[in-house]
């Protein structure tokens, strides 16, 4: 494992790190804050999933996520959302291919042989994480944003038993009934519906649930409001009685200014999930 | 009007008094907090609208709202669920007549001559109590439980230009869909479908939403759950993208003491409506 940077922030240390990857068989670079409290022994974990387009570093550098997690004592993951270089296809459409690997598994040419997305985040990158770095592999939670969210979602939902919490900003919802879905999951995992289930948190959601707490925030005005399919949801939540807090914030759109702003409620969400407190 | 009793109650009043009703041909009874505040002028006002089976006085006694009303300078008011005494209809269930008016004006006998609960919460009372107590009409937020959240809701989606904000507590979401509310609205309603639509929470959401903001608390242990329909409002409030906050939370029940866990958040979120703050 190769660092690229590691800097002061909030008491604790901003890093950058790259190491090869047997999923994608490429490198992969991914973000990791780790707090003070890190010196004296393993910490909670909140991982963040980003959405399309973006690497490791914007919500590393936009979100403003480590002053309220150097506050609670928490580490943060922003992995990348797909393989990339020279030799991985891609897509000259911004929503398929490099920085869209949507947290799945290709089984489809030409993706299949480096877009395993789904392996990296939940296998891999937790094992280099947990071998290398101080952090609490019994605490961890997990969000994200936009097709981050439909990550975090979809993981949380699929490994109920590592995650305390899950919580997501501007989740893509369900889909399999938008074409923020699709379309990916068409070239990614091929044209039978009934493999793309698996990756819908509107149907997982219906299916199983969550045993902890979920939090979703997304705006009124969010410019992609009709693709995130955030009523499926909404309507699975409350039909099956799921512990969660669902908030429609008026006037916010889709942005890491939406994110920042709400920030400090899902660190703060997912401290009391990863230490236990209760009100 | 006569006055019932007048108890002091953290810093103010907690009065319930009696007033023959024209609309409903009977007298009525209400109870109504007033804050310190409303010595020195108009206060705002938070209405409370009981569920099934209740009286003026159940959330009066039971919900623990003063506390959180008077430390915001607020005034309650807990109207009645329907007419009652010896000559005004009545059902043996329940969930039929006296103690469950659904906040409807009826066309059909035996219910029409006294239940006319819509005008009376909506024209006659506030009428009275601008007239003789020191409440700011322009500031009024509303609530309410079970089916008294149905007509916290139904009545904030008709007369928008009247309330801030509108927040309720396990309330029936879908009476057109639910046996909380079928019965009912053919009681009291006739068979007529359409004229029931103006009476549920969901439709007015998909319909026309409501311009201030929504809070909503239902538990998921409801022993009532199936009945209440929320995912049905739930779908409506996201696929709107309505300025909302929907909580499903975590082993709550039906009961007060569901209602009294969460008030103080309730009174807060009308206070933050009612006095413009914003964070």
């Amino acid at each position: 494992m190769e660092t690229i940077s590691e800097n002061r922030c909030f008491g604790g240390t901003q890093g950058v790190y790259s190491h090869a990857s047997d999923s994608t068989g490429t490198d992969m670079t991914f973000g990791l804050f780790m707090p003070a409290e890190a010196e004296d022994g393993p910490v909670p974990v909140l991982w963040f999933l980003s959405g399309l387009t973006c690497t490791h570093e914007n919500a590393m550098t936009k979100a403003g996520a480590q002053m309220w997690a150097a506050e609670q004592g928490i580490a943060l993951v922003f992995p990348d959302t797909s393989p990339r270089g020279a030799g991985v296809p891609n897509d000259e459409a911004y929503d398929l291919g490099q920085g869209a690997g949507f947290y799945v598994n290709a089984t489809q040419d030409p993706w299949a042989e480096h877009f395993q997305m789904w392996d990296y985040v939940t296998e891999e990158l937790p094992r280099a994480l947990f071998d290398r770095f101080a952090l609490d592999e019994a605490r961890q939670g997990i969000t994200g944003h936009s097709m981050g969210g439909h990550g975090a979602l979809t993981i949380a939902m699929s490994f109920p038993e590592r995650f305390a919490s899950v919580s997501a900003f501007a989740p893509i919802c369900n889909p399999m009934e938008s074409d923020w879905g699709r379309k990916q999951f068409t070239a990614y995992l091929g044209e039978n519906t009934a493999l793309w289930e698996a990756h819908d948190a509107t149907v997982l959601m219906r299916e199983k649930g969550f045993p902890g707490p979920v939090l979703i925030d997304t705006g009124t005005a969010d410019q992609f409001g009709d693709l995130l399919k955030t009523e499926a949801l909404a309507e699975a939540l409350a039909a099956r009685r799921q512990h969660a807090t669902l908030r429609l914030q008026p006037g916010y759109d889709h942005s890491y200014f939406f994110i920042s702003t709400f920030m400090e409620d899902h660190v703060a969400f997912h401290a009391e999930a990863l230490y236990g407190v209760t009100e």
